[in-house]
């Protein structure tokens, strides 16, 4: 029987049980995965804890991405096979498909194959960064040569893949970053400036790297007070995307500077892109086309494995990490 | 000498005052307007008070809607001679310009012919209105039939344009006023329903009117803590244009909302398009079409002569008005 990652009440990383349950069968349009490696997202920690769009109904499974081979198909799958090696994108309920386990079942719509060229371990580091990424930046941000975008968080496997999205888009990828301690890790990854927000002030930096413009995109998964800041930093008629919650405190609506500048502030997620047929595709055209030239690149941080999951997942909510949390399964 | 209104210090109406200046002569690219009739708005309010996006220097003129006839010509100016029968459109500092007086003189770019069909009062009615709703819901917000469209603060002069301009694209106004006591007035305005905020849950009801979904639009000069509401009311990739800040609480962002549907929150002011040429010049095509149609028709609240113009200002504050407030001259 398959190891599979449970948990039976919401709560801290420890909630998280390693169980064994009977090797199930896909349905109809659905594929089972015997998974080589999964890749981990905060989404997960919120899910985990009771926090997420989506609330878990108990005992719960849990996880977006994992890459493996598949080794079973259900009836009116057509566009894969038993063998195959693919990774999942996220675009299913986690509780009902997540994907932590030595096993998984996904919708076959929420697989694809990558690039023989990557690793298992890079395959589960593909698609929520990079899909999340460019349905913000190049889908709906109209990124093009020349724009200033601010990067916050930016160090998160998401960030990481923004970085590399707008570098080969040629635009300037301002990267903010609370401490020095990932400053260099940030300029290696492509980024043209680096902020240090304990130690800088955002918005004189922005305006003198923008020659007092602002940045046109801003990029922001972590909202609170700081929303402010970067609303002041960001150019007439530009858009901020808040694609995450991370902030402990509640974030003002930067009213003023969004009238003076006539900003949009866009709350987004991923589904927006996954769910819409015609984005998705020319979603994966782009990354396809950006991981064969190389210009997409995932970066793991560090590999677990799946017997240290709730380690893994302290891990990663202790904000240390540079890149993709994987784990080897 | 003409009698302009100037301020010498920001506060109440009553540092409204009434002066004899002498008549000045319009500069290149200006003309002179012999003033019949003023249309009033909050900015002018809050330009007083000094809360204003401009700060006024002292002492001020203010205003920024006139209707009368052009007295002068300025230099290079091709568009219009001396006789016709115009109106203003805000797109000018309000300070340097003000039009608040027997005689205003301001750009030619921001000066338009009105239909001879509408009187100096209904012409001194037009752009602001009009062109602010236009900007929002047709400009920016692609509004098409069929489409929910909340409209708050419905019984202002934008409000009851934005009801008219929904109405004339067939699709379904739902305008809010704070008390019982407009509801007919808006209804008679055009609204398809009118909510009274005091009196009834706004989610629940939008949620009524539009089969659980939502209106896809809304359209509100308030801001604050209502705009969580708003946002819970508001349908999955809908969006919100914030185009003023009269609440007098600070404005949460409605970040759960914003990243479950994906919402748009726009801050606007009508700058944006009248300093964008052809979105200017659309706007302006969009609403001559209006009003010889009858589908936009200016509604007069109620008129003051120039000499009570600090009464004038008090009853805008007051917020009793249903529609235009106008000087005569």
């Amino acid at each position: 029987m398959p190891k599979i990652v449970r948990f039976h009440e919401t709560g801290g990383a420890e909630v998280l049980k390693l169980e064994d349950l009977p090797l199930a069968e896909p349905g109809t349009g659905e594929i089972r995965l015997k998974v080589k490696a999964l890749g981990l997202n905060r989404a997960e920690i919120m899910f985990r804890k009771g926090q997420y769009l989506e609330t878990p109904q108990l005992p719960s499974r849990l996880g977006y991405e994992a890459a493996g081979i598949i080794d079973a198909v259900g009836p009116e799958v057509t566009d894969f096979q038993i063998g195959d090696r693919v990774s999942t994108i996220p675009s299913f309920p986690m509780g009902e498909y997540g994907v932590y386990g030595e096993s998984a079942i996904v919708p076959a719509s929420a697989t694809a194959k990558y690039p023989a060229s990557l690793s298992a371990n890079e395959g589960a580091a593909i698609w929520m960064q990079y899909m999340t990424a460019f349905g913000a930046l190049i889908e709906y941000g109209k990124l093009k040569k020349g724009d200033a975008v601010i990067i916050t968080a930016a160090s998160s496997s998401v960030g990481i893949a923004a970085i590399q999205m707008v570098k080969a888009t040629e635009g300037i990828a301002i990267a903010t970053t609370r401490g020095a301690d990932k400053k260099s890790f940030l300029t290696d990854a492509g980024a043209d400036h680096v902020i240090v927000t304990d130690e800088e002030d955002l918005v004189e930096k922005v305006m003198a790297l923008t020659n007092g413009n602002g940045a046109r995109i801003v990029f922001d998964p972590v909202a609170g007070p700081f929303l402010e800041q970067l609303a002041t930093a960001t150019a007439s008629g530009g858009i901020i995307f808040e694609y995450g919650a991370l902030a402990p405190h509640p974030t003002p609506f930067p009213l003023f500077p969004a009238l003076a500048k006539g900003l949009t502030i866009r709350g987004y997620t991923l589904f927006e892109i996954v769910k819409n047929p015609d984005m998705l595709k020319r979603g994966k055209e782009y990354i396809y086309k950006g991981l064969e030239a190389g210009s997409l690149k995932p970066i793991i941080d560090r590999t677990f494995p799946l017997a240290d999951i709730a380690e893994a997942h302290r891990y990663m909510a202790s904000n240390q990490q540079k890149g993709k949390i994987v784990v080897t399964v």
